[in-house]
């Protein structure tokens, strides 16, 4: 004997999550029969329809509703700076920090020749695009610090060599409040390496 | 800016569930943009109607779809005994361990002075009425050792004084495996109250 179906087939949907187990899918089932019928109405609708009100803005292929995403469409942003990030979610870290005012690009992804995504298969074409379109001043790379991202990041850079753009990359190195003894080497080195100079 | 606000309503859908907090729940959605509209479609579905198809036992209050559980169903028990427990997860939890073939009995809750949870807000009397209607010959308490799970087996016991009915409690003690050094000293205690004697 087990959980009845209509529970199981419940749990094994729950499954289907990232980082989602047996157990905590079935304690997640559980609690949807503690839940409102009204709070579980709104959920199942929202999980029906996601996939299908949830579009790539057709400018920088941020997450949005419309053809444009909230960003894009603002007309109080900086639209001569493009920050270059790896996905949508990271357009979101960006924003809460707030003190960043121009437009993102989502490249969807990191050229990878160990995983076989080659450059063709990430959103470069549109960014490229994008630069000879409009007036862009400066290129942010906010890219993860791997082989990756470090890839990534000079592929693009190549290839706007030439035009009148300052390109630039996110400082890698101590995240601020962090313990030195549990730094790694090869973010210590990248700390060293990228040192600012403090006196004239 | 945030996430578009159809990603923010399943985020905080998420946010509904026992243990996941922002970063989970946004972790959770994001993910769902990945999944087949078909899975989705599973999820949605089974996530509105759970409630209104679980329903509980009207014999032992356990987890079924008809009127009666599985276990209450199944001609194969031993209907002589009864386990009494907490909840239905805890039927599941001994179903898993596949040793007993008797029935159960779910309370839905202990009794509780603190909580102000009385004896009748539990299923006692239904339990009562089992055992008044069949030829019950024993009951097991396999409540969780707490003061309330110790309350609420007293309790029941002193309610079924002068029957002739073997009353049990599973056994509390040292958990297979454990190391010694790291026991708290409550279940050291109970484990050497409930010594069980090896010679003769």
């Amino acid at each position: 004997m087990n959980y009845p179906k209509s529970l199981k087939d419940l749990i094994e949907s729950f499954k289907k999550l990232p980082g989602i187990g047996e157990k905590s899918a079935e304690r997640m089932a559980l609690a949807t029969l503690e839940l409102d019928q009204e709070i579980l109405d709104t959920f199942s609708s929202s999980l029906k329809s996601i996939k299908e009100k949830i579009k790539k803005c057709e400018v920088c292929h941020n997450y949005c509703e419309d053809d444009k995403c909230e960003i894009c469409k603002n007309e109080g942003r900086d639209k001569t700076t493009i920050c270059v990030v790896e996905e949508p979610k990271n357009v979101i870290l960006f924003e809460r920090v707030g003190s960043y005012n121009g437009l993102y690009h989502v490249l969807d992804g990191l050229i990878s020749p160990l995983e076989g995504i080659t450059p063709d298969q990430i959103n470069i074409d549109s960014l490229l695009k994008r630069i000879e379109d409009g007036n862009v001043k400066e290129i942010i790379f906010a890219l993860k610090p791997s082989i990756e991202g470090e890839t990534t990041s000079l592929y693009i850079s190549k290839l706007l060599e030439g035009k009148d753009i300052k390109i630039s990359k996110i400082a890698h190195g101590i995240p601020m409040g962090a313990e030195m003894d549990y730094l790694d080497s090869l973010t210590l080195e990248m700390a060293l390496e990228n040192r600012s100079q403090l006196n004239n």
